[in-house]
């Protein structure tokens, strides 16, 4: 029997092929992906994935795992004859345990879905990313998801108690952990968190909850120098416990997207403005001692000014400028997501935003990031713009990362789109240890191959 | 040459055989190594770590890795014929980035060092344990090491940004990120963290460091029941942003501690007594604060009494009943260190208290525990113990666990000890992907053999 004869057999209508194949299989969210799956595999349970894997293991087939496709890498796209396996089908919350302040789900759970139980049950799902309606816990956990909440509650990875995959040749690895402290031989968990689909499909989950907040109060700062960004971040880090998100626009971003939104929130357009949010827990006095803070950074020249959101509203212009979604209006738009040692952001900005406006004295250039997670986001578009445009951007960019030992991806993975920048990040003998990992997990390459390391 | 020539050859002084080697390299702290190693290798740098692992590999020469010998689970024990590579010389913290939070330490570095160090810079470094004096950050991340302080900042692998390990072909994997966001490839750090030296030796770290509290007030709390410290531990993670320790003792272990101490703290012994600690960051008001949070906790019959301590001295008498030194008198002492659930806990505190004292009426008996964590510790000791009441122990011990689907070490790790019980908490098939692992990354299984997963 062939391989789809094999799969159809064994899991009947849970194989699309042929015309069953819709648009949606090709890409993820970089639409990068030009090539349909041979077929996808849709299974309704973790034995069918077992199911699929040992079969497709046993024929050689490749296999492309995609959760909500919203990755930005182009990591869930499938080469000509990969057969796709979709968690679409794989989702439910299979339990909340208030008192472990746990929830255990299906990989293929909507992220948004998984949040909203969370709150139902009177806690906050710390991982939050504006895919939320789209991507999957599957997802969010084999990219290791970010997000604007990190500086609180850690990256995707940090909220893992449990997990459980089938690996390549269809075993199912269970480690559905609920405890904090679990030493008890190689934290297998680790190795499928991050991996890109990889290493073994993502079946369930155990996350961590927290005490869900009882509202936020949001500051907009206006600030001089990058190294008074990083002054008010230290002072925010130690004196607001409930710190929730620290943001930081570049001039260059912030009077782009303000300007678009049509709002004017400064005299002049700052050097570098800061969204500070904290989350209230409930506690008396919370809004003096934040007013209390942002007065004493005043008082200080930290910051130039300062503007408290007074409404729901106002804290969503705030960030609807973060968001900056002016920004897609631009043609070709490239976003990198590249991360550094927080004291190296502010001259990385500096030097790589003049070596791209000395190349491209015509693009729009700016910078933001999650500065307290040493992340940053850079934004080029320039009209006249190539495919060679984006070779020389991408060059220009990721060389210099290299040389301040940053990392090429922060948050969205190295997919397809960044292989073959790996090496600005990776070391040989960091890449030869992934390669004998990969090998020892999935000897025969079946899964998802191509994507972060190239051909093993 | 034989492998000791070679090694002295490449190594001169940093190698000790014969009677250079003292007492002090035959065991760890569980005191159950009884033998010397055949040569001791004292490596001084990085490099000579790897020429030692590459001579040994070559040779198929066993090693074991020894930090600060402080290791409760025997991981550090020689075998006969095994060489000893002590980490004890490759001392030093190499650099405080106060931006970016960090410290760069050599693996060899005391624990204790390197927190003053941080504490010098104005941080805390939040990895912290009664062993800090001797005990080495490189076996800290090797154990992936807990502590009384984890509620707040997580477990030893929570607080590293970057590592560096050689692997036992003596290549130098080196990941010294300083970013909290990094994806690019699968993280390598975690396969070291917690493998207890049979993966590599970890040379160097990146660890994070956080805000330095500016005190603390420290209050200890009469419960009737596991349920209402259940309830005091969800409203302290609610109310508390700073909640910086949750220590619960039951009846039996604060009974027979404040006894010994001569102290009677309470009108009568209650049922749970519970160490509530938070960290100050230099706020206004913070102690009406916590006051104000145990007194609805005492309004709302949570808790039946609340004593706050008034100066350091009396917050070190309740952190001294805590601590159980009185234990240490006690025949034979038998610690476990295992995690539930939190919802578990108290359950399985009953029903293993019943099952050893129906077999041993005479025993001590007592418990104590991490809860926050889901971490419990069990005291025992027997006045007729022999190595047969040991077993049994054990087996009633870890047979439970098994049942409650808990950890047979929640933070002290597998080792040699509890190699025999590690199946009660993981699966054949997650057993089999460690060896998998190991075989990977030490083919010829040179590291740490017997350890943790026993011969491969
Ligand atoms: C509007 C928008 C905002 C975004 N914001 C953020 C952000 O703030 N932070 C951030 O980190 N990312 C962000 N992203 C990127 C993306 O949403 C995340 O990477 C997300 O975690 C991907 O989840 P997904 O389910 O869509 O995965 P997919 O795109 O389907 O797949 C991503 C990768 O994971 C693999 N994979 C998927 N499911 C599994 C599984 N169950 N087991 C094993 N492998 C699997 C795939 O093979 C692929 O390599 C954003 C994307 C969009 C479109
Ligand atoms: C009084 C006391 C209190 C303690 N309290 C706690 C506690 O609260 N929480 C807790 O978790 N533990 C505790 N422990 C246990 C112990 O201190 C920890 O496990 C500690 O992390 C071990 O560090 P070490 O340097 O002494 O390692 P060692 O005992 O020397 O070694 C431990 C293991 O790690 C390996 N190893 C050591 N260094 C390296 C390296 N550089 N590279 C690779 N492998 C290495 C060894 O081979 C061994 O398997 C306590 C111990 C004592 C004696």
């Amino acid at each position: 029997m062939s391989v789809i004869e094999e799969l159809m057999a064994a899991l009947g209508n849970a194989v699309l092929t042929g015309d069953r194949i819709t648009e949606r299989y090709r890409s993820d969210a970089s639409l990068s992906g030009r090539t349909l799956p041979l077929a996808v595999v849709r299974p309704g349970s973790v034995d069918e994935v077992a199911v699929a894997l040992k079969i497709c293991n046993a024929h050689g087939q490749c296999v492309v795992p995609q959760g909500g496709l919203t990755g930005l890498a182009g990591g869930a796209n499938p080469r000509a004859g990969d057969i796709a396996v979709s968690l679409e089908r794989l989702s439910g919350i299979e339990e909340v345990d208030a008192t472990a302040s746990s929830m255990t789900v299906l990989a293929g759970t909507p992220l948004e879905v998984a949040q909203r139980a969370a709150e139902d049950a009177g806690f906050l799902l710390p991982i939050d990313l504006g895919a939320r309606g789209s991507c999957q816990i599957g997802g969010n956990l084999a990219t290791n998801a970010g997000g604007i909440r990190v500086i609180r509650n850690g990256v995707a990875r940090d909220n893992v108690l449990g997990l459980e995959a089938v690996l390549a040749d269809g075993t199912v690895v269970s480690s559905m952990n609920k405890m904090i402290k679990n030493n008890t031989g190689y934290d297998l968990r680790q190795l499928f968190i991050g991996s890109e689909g990889t290493l073994g499909i993502i079946t369930r989950a155990v996350l961590r909850l927290r005490p869900l907040p009882t509202g936020r109060l949001t500051a907009l700062c206006a600030l001089d120098s990058y190294s008074e960004v990083v002054t008010l971040l230290k002072r925010a880090q130690q004196e607001l416990p409930g710190l929730g998100a620290y943001e930081a626009m570049w001039e260059s971003y912030f009077r782009f997207n303000s300007e678009a939104d049509g709002l004017r929130l400064f005299e002049s357009c700052p050097a570098f403005a800061v969204i500070v949010e904290q989350d209230l827990q409930g506690h008396d006095a919370e809004s003096e001692r934040f007013e209390a803070f942002l007065g004493r950074a005043l008082e200080d020249g930290v910051i130039g000014d300062a503007l408290v959101a007074q409404s729901q509203k106002e804290a969503q212009a705030f960030w609807r400028i973060r968001e900056g979604h002016a920004l897609d209006r631009l043609p070709l738009l490239l976003n990198f997501d590249v991360s550094l040692a927080i004291g190296d952001i502010g001259r990385f900005a500096d030097e790589c935003g003049q070596a791209l406006r000395a190349k491209f004295p015509e693009a729009h250039v700016s910078f933001f990031g999650h500065v307290g997670d040493s992340n940053l986001h850079i934004a080029f578009s320039d009209p006249g713009a190539t495919e060679e445009t984006i070779h020389a951007v991408d060059d220009i960019v990721y060389a210099l990362v290299g040389t301040y030992r940053g990392s090429v991806s922060a948050e969205h993975g190295i997919g397809l789109l960044k292989r073959d920048f790996l090496h600005y990040s990776r070391s040989p003998a960091e890449l030869e240890l992934m390669r004998r990992i990969k090998s020892a997990l999935d000897p025969n390459g079946i899964l998802n191959p191509g994507k972060v390391l190239g051909s093993v």
